[in-house]
């Protein structure tokens, strides 16, 4: 093993044969067979201040390290609501002090979101907080093309444990019934309308496979440390101040909430915009928030442009399917990836062949994502970025996704149109992925299993 | 035991420790315990002309039987689909030929369908059509008013099986991908549009868990013996004449689709109508079309007129969330349920206090049920029943069902509405239950595991 440590402090491991630490030795042994590389890389990218683009993607990012096809990457992701409670999910973290650092003279990230620099749209603060994840990456494949399709296998997702030796063995997350959720404008109990944040705990040690809710706490307006008031969420990682709230502790008293680990944003630069908000998902993937994309699944995601530049983020504890109130459980995560190219021209009669939409490969299931536009950037136009918040609904999000999966199974199982959606109907489930990221998603899953029987 | 047959062939069996057939003895005695009752009764319901309504609920329908709570009834449900097949659905069966007996004098079922006797609107047929499902009842529960919740036991269900000799050992089923689906406007290919059947197998041995696809062909104009033309599926049970469709052998050929035996429709009378269409769901429960309401599981409805007046038909093997193309498996099914009803004046500080939605608990989950309209006979007025096929949207679905599933967290687990929004952004899956029923449908489901954790 060769180690060394290159710019922004990514670590690069050449291995052979075993592999380190919590990597699936199998999954890299096979890799290097499939491959027919005796030796693959092993990246380590850690998260920093620079090694973060705050709620945007963008094809014109220079990448932080170029792989090749095969390599592995280890990618810390960091939650953008870790400043809802600092002494958790902040403090102590030399990565995540540097990246919410915020004074009243300089941001560790300047920049979070699409918008204005200059934040002269709204005044909230540089890119306005139109977009509000915060991806890690970059990161380039040497050689990927528009047209190829980037095989994203997640090898292995473990929580960023608490830096803050007070909470030793214990991982927080944070989750906000926003502004932007589906309750907020349909509440029962007064004040109305309010935003919620309630803090979860996890276990670290592997002892417990779920978390818990700590306490809550109703946001009131915070002021940032340029002057700016929030009286809403309305701007990723402003700091709360915990004297100008009321934690209510003991909420979700008993109840257990099965940790489902996953990365809610992830993909590759799209091609329509030089600064795409992170919010809404597309035919490259980005913000799916589809739960599923956990531990020993596969994504596959269309590339848009040279390098492919793929990033990740808004990593997640657990998420409902719908993601209701507008976040799951926001927790930071480090995911191993292998990142696959195929290229374009080794596709043809390959199940991957004509594949425009993200989709998911788990053991058991494949997975198409239908969104209420399936390329918003191009479908609407030059107001795009904002028009998406505007017209999505789950109807067209439901065309969307039985147009994917007629075309799934008709092109990857050579089923004729007909016997395709009589499947459909009888044994592929859809569900809601989520309503409250612009592009509203619903998802279709198939078990793999319907595919694998003789004749009888 | 003491066994007596009464009016329409029902039969009556006293049973008190064990329970004959393929009745869930310990389940029995459970009930035994639980209603503090030394017997109770168990009765067959055959399906037949005479103990079938087509197409409709009705509160001026005449109970065939009377049940106490706690009694056990086996449902005999016939699939409103076995004309597509009648050699493999209907030959053979002395109650199916009587259900879809028809000549140029007379019809085993005249009615079908919830529209004018005289067919006076479309000409389709008695009833019209507005309403499809052979339901097998009503079973009248002494005692039952409204204010009372009914729940609906599933001890066993079983296919039934094939009375012709030459397909021996198995039973049949029909798949249409027909005019109300949601691909009907949205096809690839020629011709455009077309509706499709499609026939699967299943085995009644228990040797395979599985269905296949046998044919499928393209609905071609069917003349009825009455001499009416259906150059679509307008009617339900119009015999098909199969020297007029081509038959293609051999379709999803390798594919298994799993069994999930299941009731589609399912509930008690409405209050709100008199004749009421079978098609779209409600309040009361009806064409819900979830495939989870199968063997194992209980289903809860709020009782809406007196005796409650329970019936239940369009038997699926299986289905997928959706059932995209209009149907599912519609394959004839027995089932044996077990109906319990709760007193209003009991429901106090129950988790059934003020339930006025269709709930489904499975062994590990509770599911509610959301629609674009929660009692659509009553939300939209005196067209409801027409308006309902114009206003539906999965966004209003998805709408009712976050509420009810907040109602659901918040008076039967006692969690605040900010718990409640938060655990259902976290731990709650939202699915689409079907786009092709009027009222469409969206359900939520819920872990039961979540509440059994104690304090950590």
């Amino acid at each position: 093993m060769d180690d060394h440590t290159t710019l922004y402090g990514i670590q690069e491991a050449r291995v052979s044969t075993a592999a380190p630490g919590s990597i699936d030795a199998t999954a890299l042994a096979h890799a290097q067979t499939h491959l027919q590389r005796s030796t693959i890389s092993h990246y380590h990218l850690p998260a920093t201040d620079q090694t973060v683009h705050w709620g945007y993607f963008s094809k014109h990012l220079t990448p932080l390290v170029t792989v090749l096809s095969g390599d592995v990457i280890t990618i810390e992701t960091v939650t953008h609501h870790a400043y809802d409670d600092y002494e958790r999910m902040i403090k102590g973290d030399p990565g995540m002090e540097r990246i919410y650092a915020w004074d009243q003279t300089r941001k560790g990230v300047q920049r979070r979101g699409a918008g204005p620099i200059d934040a002269s749209l709204f005044g909230r603060g540089a890119g306005e907080g139109l977009g509000v994840h915060i991806c890690t990456g970059p990161v380039a494949i040497q050689g990927a093309e528009p047209g190829d399709i980037l095989a994203v296998r997640i090898l292995d997702v473990q929580p960023r444990p608490c830096a803050n030796p007070t909470y030793q063995g214990k991982s927080f997350g944070s989750n906000a019934a926003a502004w932007w959720g589906f309750q907020y404008h349909d509440l029962l109990e007064e004040p109305k309308p309010r935003e919620v944040i309630t803090i979860y705990e996890m276990d670290t040690t592997g002892e417990h496979d779920w978390a818990r809710a700590l306490y809550n706490f109703r946001w009131m307006p915070q002021t940032d440390p340029g002057g700016v008031v929030h009286p809403i969420i309305d701007y990723p990682g402003v700091p709360v101040d915990h004297s100008k709230v009321q934690e209510q502790w003991g909420v979700l008293k008993n109840v257990r909430i099965p940790i489902r680990p996953h990365f809610g944003t992830m993909g590759v630069a799209p091609a329509e915009a030089d600064l795409v908000d992170s919010i809404p998902p597309s035919y490259t993937g980005g913000n799916i928030d589809n739960w599923r994309i956990g531990k020993g699944t596969t994504m596959y995601y269309p590339v848009a442009v040279p390098s492919a530049l793929f990033s990740a983020g808004d990593p997640h504890a657990s998420q409902g399917d719908a993601e209701l109130c507008g976040t799951a459980i926001e927790c930071s995560l480090t995911g191993v990836f292998q990142l696959i190219l195929h290229k374009q021209a080794t596709l043809k009669g390959t199940p991957l062949e004509s594949l425009t939409y993200p989709l998911l490969e788990t053991p058991t299931e494949f997975l198409v994502h239908g969104f209420s536009f399936p390329n918003y950037l191009a479908d609407l136009g030059a107001n795009a970025q904002s028009d998406i918040y505007t017209k999505s609904s789950l109807g067209l999000a439901m065309r969307d996704t039985f147009r994917k999966m007629r075309h799934f199974l008709m092109t990857t199982q050579g089923l004729s149109e007909d016997e395709a959606i009589s499947l459909m109907s009888v044994a592929v489930d859809f569900g809601v992925t989520q309503v409250v990221d612009g592009n509203w998603g619903i998802h279709a899953i198939v078990q793999k299993s319907l595919f694998t029987g003789g004749e009888s």
